[in-house]
Parts: structure tokens; sequence; C-alpha cells
């Protein structure tokens, strides 16, 4: 199943649905627990979509993908790189990216993210498979110039915009048989299996279940493949899952200098 | 005004109110915007008290106190040390903050937090005074074990029960004229104005909206004074700041090793 949440025309109403072969079903109740089908067909062609959810938390990983499978580590890191994105950064397909004032440039990062759909605490790598209601596609936007040289990212991953997500969530699709791609103005920059992660994407649920209660809506973006590169005012990134879907922004430069 | 949530006797529901010289009076709507007293008036005795807030966003800076005002430095970093803390962290007054399995004490920090009440971006540090609906007391509890090595805090600050806050929201105190005090098993650990902060709240707030748009809910913990320490199973902790009130948290050890 591929949930969406979508404005139609330019009625301002958030509407959250399915995809079907015959368009878009709209449904009402809790995505994870309990909804329905209601009210009639969408048109895919008159419909705005928006990030498939608005999440609790965006928890996301440093450097966790070798180039090819004979790379992988015989063990894991004991204490994986993780960060958070604010909930403030989320965008859906199709918005701009907007490049902080004072830079020029922004790093694009294709990632699969798993949206979590039950309360999950002290679970493990193999029971976290029931926890995972579904798939999206995330840009994890970066401006690495705002990393503090302490080590802290937490700027450099903050901006408004900085977390596109979508285009749906699919709950249907298998994590481990699919790639992950961007393309920089239909350019190839980025593609990978998912087997290629470092720390694999069960086995960081598991890890942060052990430190903190994950919650239907927390979004766990596993990390981008090699090959990210720093994007312009201009450009088109398109970050894509075969599966799940395309996930295009186009780029612009905030303009609005304010003084202070 | 003193806004906070709570429980009356072992009922489940969770009631919004504002503390009284009579009593605990229940409100409903939006505390930000429009609200009413709404029901009968509670009696303090029979309630259990609550975190004042669910956060959307927990922000909070890296050392930000000096131990006196003459060694405040003369320019503010250009970028301060941010982190998140996750919401699942949060927990009210009287909740057990629980060290983590396989370490032993955690660090208390007495804070004093402001809790965002309108949509900010991009104001200066004048105008945040505008921005800020209310205080509460917060304590930034961290296991330095589980920092990284290249500098990322983010599992040290992320633990269940790592944030209390409380006791209420004070919305009519002068964040100026205040002293951040803790006290662990009684002793007095942590004392000092606020005017002691490297980067002021107001510039804090300011820097913040330049980066992520903030909204009503989103807290900033304004760092915290020297002379934090290590607390151990059966410590109690109370953070305290006159004028908004006492924030006690017994401390245990996490018990229900469960080997993966």
């Amino acid at each position: 199943m591929k949930f969406i949440r979508f404005k139609h025309k330019n009625e301002p109403t958030i509407i959250q649905g399915i995809i079907t072969d015959i368009g878009i079903k709209p449904i009402e109740g809790d995505m994870y627990a309990d909804w329905k089908i209601a009210g009639e067909l969408y048109n895919p062609e008159e419909i705005e979509i928006l990030e498939p959810l608005t999440p609790r938390h965006v928890i996301g990983i440093g450097a966790n993908y070798v180039g090819k499978w004979e790379d992988l580590p015989t063990d894991v890191p004991e204490l994986p790189v993780f960060f958070y994105k604010p909930v403030s950064s989320v965008i859906g397909s199709g918005t701009s990216i907007v490049i902080p004032q004072g830079i020029d440039e922004v790093k694009f990062e294709s990632e699969l993210a798993a949206v979590i759909g039950k309360t999950a605490s002290q679970i493990t790598e193999i029971e976290a498979a029931d926890y995972i209601f579904g798939y999206t596609v995330a840009n994890d936007v970066t401006a690495p110039q705002f990393f503090h040289e302490d080590g802290h990212w937490m700027i450099g991953k903050s901006f408004d915009t900085f977390t596109p997500l979508g285009p749906c969530i699919e709950t249907e699709i298998d994590p481990d048989s699919i790639r992950v791609e961007a393309y920089l103005n239909g350019d190839k920059k980025q593609e990978s299996p998912t087997t290629h992660m470092i720390v694999p994407m069960r086995k960081m649920i598991a890890y942060l279940s052990s430190v903190m209660t994950l919650e239907p809506g927390d979004v766990i973006l596993t990390g981008s493949p090699l090959g990210a590169e720093m994007m312009r005012a201009g450009d088109e990134i398109v970050c894509q899952i075969d599966g799940i879907g395309e996930l295009p922004n186009p780029v612009e430069q905030k303009a609005n200098v304010r003084l202070r």
C-alpha cells in the first residue's frame, strides 16, 4: 500500500490517501492502526503532493554505506554516529530546497527512510521488522559549512527545507532488495543496494530502541550511499528508490537578507 | 500565570490547568492562544503533576555559563554548540530518572527553559521576547559515557527520562532576574543568575530562528551553570528556579536487563 498526503487543487485541507491503479482514494482514521476509505477518487493530476507524514522525530546516521560489499566491516561500530533533524525541516516532493544565507551550496544525500508504526522499546534486531510501518525516500540535505569544529552537526542539519520526504510511504516493499539512487540535473550520482549499509537498518532501530522509546511517526534515515555532492541554486535533485518512487526537489537560494 | 498538566487521583485523563491561590483551575483550549476556565477547582493534594507540555522540539546548548560575570567573553561564539533532545526523553516532576544499563551514574544539569509561543522565523534578539510564551525548569540529564569520540552527543542526551521539565510554565517572570539552582540530596550544587549565560537566551532564540522556523511547543534549554555533577541510584535531584518552582526527581538504576 502507498500512503500519501495531498491537497486538492487550491484548497487548504490536507487529505490523507492511498495510491491505487484507478486514482487516489482518500482515507480517514489512524494510518498506523485503523483507517478506511472515505470519499470519492481524486485525479492524480489535480493534487499537490505533500510530505507523507509529519514526523515525531527524524533520526539520521552518519557515514553508513560502503562502496562495495567486500568493504563491509566484520563488526559494526559499538556507538554509531546518530543525529536528529528537526521536524521543521521536513518538506514534500516538488517543494524547493532553500540554500541558507551566507553559503551558496548544500549537499544532497539520498536515503531509505523507515517509518515506525508501533511503540518500540528494547526490541531486538529480529523483532524490528514488526515495528516498521513502511518506507519512504528521504533527502538528508546538509550544510557542512555549519558543522561545529567540535563535531556537532546540529545547525548544518537543521535549516528549513533540509529534509524532503516522499512521495509516499510504501508498506509492502522488501527493504533488502532495493537500490537507493540520486540524480542531479538528470545525472546519476548515487546508486547502491541497501545491503551496503554498515549498520543494517534493523540493527539501527534495535539500538535506538535500547536508548529511547520509539513511537509511530518516528522516521529513521538509514544513511546515504557514496556519491553525494553539493548542489546550487537552479539545480534539481531527484532522490529515488524503485518501488517507492521519485522525490524531486528544485534548489533555490535564500533571497530576503535581513540585516540584524 | 502558572500553567500545569496533571492527572486527578487515579484517573487516566490528562488535564490542563492553572495554579491559583485557592487551588488548581482546569482550563480548555489552546494554552498559547485562546483558553478558558472549564470546571471545578482541584485540590493540589489530589493531583499527580505531569510535565507541563509535550514539546515539539527540545533544543539545548553546550557549556553556556561562566562562573562569574567578569568571565563573560566580549563576543559570543559565531556558531554555538546546539543539540536536540528527543521528546521521548521528557518526564514530569516526581518521576524517576532511570540510569541506563551498562553505566552507574548520569549527570544532572539544572536549566532555565523557554517555551516558544508563536511561530518565529528570522526574528531579532530584541523581538525574541515577544515569541516566548513562558518559562519552566529543565534538568538536562546527560550520560557523557555515550558521547561519541567524534563529538556527537546524540545518544548521551537521548535516553528515556533524561529531560525532566516542570513543575509549571510561568508566563510572568523576568528571565534576567532569576537564579538557576540544583540540590543533590539536599546539598546545593548549582546556583547562578541567568545573566551569566555566554549566549544570552534571546540571542540563542534569534540565532535558532535564522536556521529553523520555531513553533509553539518548541522548548529551548538555555544551558547549565557550573557545578553539575554525577548522580547515582538512590539520589534525589531537585532543580529549582524561584518564581517557577521546584523540579524534584528520584534516580534509579535500569533493572530489567534483556540479553540480545
